[in-house]
């Protein structure tokens, strides 16, 4: 699939100035390195500076300092990240669905599909949702009893949404996503686990979007809670009554356990853990495959875990872990012996 | 979706002695700080008697010794927790599958669906496949073929049985679970990683839950084995040849590799790690994120990892474990020291 | 389900020494403690030679210095466990699929599905996707617009694939699976996350397997690409322009942050996490819940985490972790100390 479009018309869309010819067809977008003649590039990332003179592409999207010195064609924009981030939807070969429903859809008589939205095939609509306007419903998809999706929104193939499930406006949701499954509940008596039905339903703000195979499942009582802007990459696990704050991303594999709320604007990286029933304030940076067992107060970044070491190496580090304690009554054991013995001696003066 | 059940009929159902307004509706559950004057709510953490005071609800569960100095409505059980358990199930919205098979199922002619089972749209059940009475199958499952699933057994949506998948009786199973798929099984030949077919099956006991993506692999030779009363959350992964004991509970994210033996009551935590070819013994907890090498024989508590820091302390604390071997090396040596000038040094006298 | 394979039948399909009874009926393979009189076993491991005297089974595949002294019937080969993989796909219990069209199947006008090729129930194929001979499409699949699916290719039931998702010959991809899902990519902008069009693929090579829920995403610019006979287990992560040489395997719940790239012949055991933009040389095995946060340029082992211990042990070695900076100045201030008063202390010396 192929799209072109002119430099002219690339600086025009983002109110960029052009330093070059206007009229140059661009067929899509490339790094820097791999970019073709027919490619536009971009310099975000200053350590890639010297990939400039040698790049192919017919164009770069560059900040005015970077576009000084060079010869080629330019689009010379405040934020070169951002200018691509807006230009590459233009370059976008995701095939774009018409709308309508599918013949072989199975929609429920007292369902509301919007005649601008888009059904695929085999989509599973059931009593009382309500599919907005713009919105695309991949083949396979299921959609459960009183379930909302928001204008504009966009769900791949294969996206479950149990029932109660009220999703915003521009939601985006990937393959394999299932949101409202029902939350780990259970009453423990004499060893023995009773189910408590998830009676919540889940809650999505506007402008989301779920990665593959995430789980968000559904409130115990209320809702879980999911804010406006909030990114959550693929393989993610959103326990019952989880709430995450407008505009925190979250990479692949983290888990977050039941009733922990999350504040806004936090960045969760890859394979991170949080225990249950604690709050995360705004503004918080969690490094990867932290595990939080606790309440976080202050903004800033918070890890757990140990560096990689070469395995004969970390055998010998994990053993001496265990006898930490052992080391450090030791230690406490001989300051007080050279105490005794060195008249000046304060030996944890640094500690 | 509204249920109303008058506070007499609870207090029937529960057997619970009522203090208060029979007459009075209910029509549904909340905390005791989100319930409003129709809706019943619980007291079962000590820790939320402070709650008691202040809260709307039109009636609460309660123990005997807290219901005395409670002046609205009461239901006074023994277990304030496991009544609520008891409870929420007809307060549960969920969606009732009528009895029958939906039209656009593909049923293979030699499968067996008992006429008081429920087939939703678009599900496919193959051939020799055994579906037991009050069964619900959700759209978009597949039964394999020879799989059974027990009486009162609910599939949700898309759910996916390989073929000899064995469910037992009253078994719920999240969107996206994958019982049977192919365990990792190669033999690697001069680098090259050569297939193993997995002949095995899986065997589920009885009031057995799984949840959403969790994946469970048939085993290589023999099945794996899950057994009663078991409760997986969501996004589990259990390779091939497992065996997990009855009444054990896994949090999300659990990991556990391929011939590992759990037993009876045991309960892992979120995103617990477990090696092949290992045995847990009965009433083992393991705290989340913990990675397990070893067998664990002795009931009881075990975790590993390390606790979380701001990251820049943390940086400090990850290179000095690092050094750890060299530091034990250097306490040692100084402990040699130390003594040869202290008579009466016995330095690791307390270690 | 039942087949019967005569011993010498086996011994021909192995160029295997056959000792015993080639007429004796084969039903089945079994470990060498539950091997049946019908059933064929193996002895890979010299740990269960124990086993040898006591098996039940009905002939063993043995390596000749282990055939000496067995009474029984065997199969003598020079590598019992290869030889059990390959005889294993004779008693798979697997349906075969028969070639043609499921009549539920929808199929764009211009897609290609070769004539030997097998479509199941309520498949979806996509304008202008190819399915090569002999592959088979389980049902509820979704084969996204250009997709290519080469050869011999295995799809269980419920695999999604992306639009411009390239995969080689004799691919098997478990249930569950999303191939060429939109990564992680969004360019922040004052707090808020926009999102950037991820217009790269996937390229996929020939004999790679991907296990049940796994998830790989499609390239930002240019593809994501899984080198020739990688093997990829359940539950795994792989982000956008990752790169995978051939013939590396990863246990589950394997997860790669975008843009890193693996080398060839590695191994990466269960839950270990990369970072983004590193690389990983050939011939590198990572043990299990590694937290992997720079380049590996040698080949080798490498490990993080710490050991398990009961957990009120842990508690004190996670406490003194946070103290280790504090405990190794204090270390090197007593050194300095203790050197002062013994002439000859060289506190270091082998450290």
């Amino acid at each position: 699939m192929t799209v072109t479009i002119k430099l002219g018309q690339l600086a025009e869309f983002l109110g960029a100035t052009l330093s070059g010819d206007p009229d140059k067809a661009i067929t899509g977008l490339a790094t820097l390195q791999e970019a073709g003649p027919t490619q536009l590039s971009f310099l975000a990332n200053p350590q890639y500076r010297k990939y400039l003179a040698g790049s192919q592409a017919a164009a770069l999207l560059l900040k005015a300092a970077d576009a000084e010195g060079f010869a080629g064609d330019a689009l010379v924009v405040p934020d070169p990240y951002a200018a691509y981030a807006r230009i590459s939807h233009l370059f976008d070969p995701k095939p774009k669905a018409a709308a309508g429903v599918h013949p072989t859809a199975v929609i429920a008589p007292d369902a509301v599909v919007d005649p601008a939205a888009s059904i695929g095939a085999f989509a599973v609509i059931e009593s009382g949702a309500h599919i907005g306007a713009g919105v695309t419903v991949g083949a396979h998809c299921f959609i459960g009893a009183r379930s909302v999706i928001g204008e504009g929104g966009w769900l791949a193939p294969r996206v479950t949404l149990y029932h109660d499930v009220r999703v915003g406006k521009r939601v985006v949701i990937q393959s394999g996503a299932v949101l409202g499954g029902e939350g780990f509940g259970f009453a423990n008596q004499k060893g023995i686990w009773q189910k408590i039905a998830q009676i919540g339903g889940v809650l999505v703000g506007d402008d989301v979007e779920i990665g593959v195979n995430t789980a968000i499942d559904r409130g115990a009582l209320a809702d879980t809670v999911i804010g406006n802007g909030v990114k959550l990459d693929n393989q993610i696990q959103i326990a019952h009554n989880v709430q995450i704050g407008d505009h925190t991303a979250m990479a692949a594999c983290v888990g977050i356990s039941g009733s922990t709320k999350i504040g806004k604007h936090c960045m969760l990286a890859g394979g991170v853990g949080l225990v249950g029933h604690i709050d995360i304030c705004d503004n918080v940076f969690i490094t990867g495959m932290t595990m939080v067992t606790h309440s976080i107060t202050e903004p800033g970044s918070y890890s757990s875990g140990t560096a990689m070491q070469p395995a004969a190496e970390w055998r010998k580090s994990a053993a001496r872990i265990r006898q930490l304690d052992d080391i450090a009554r030791r230690l406490r054991q001989l300051e007080k012996q050279v105490g005794e013995v060195t008249p000046d001696g304060n030996a944890s003066s640094d500690g």
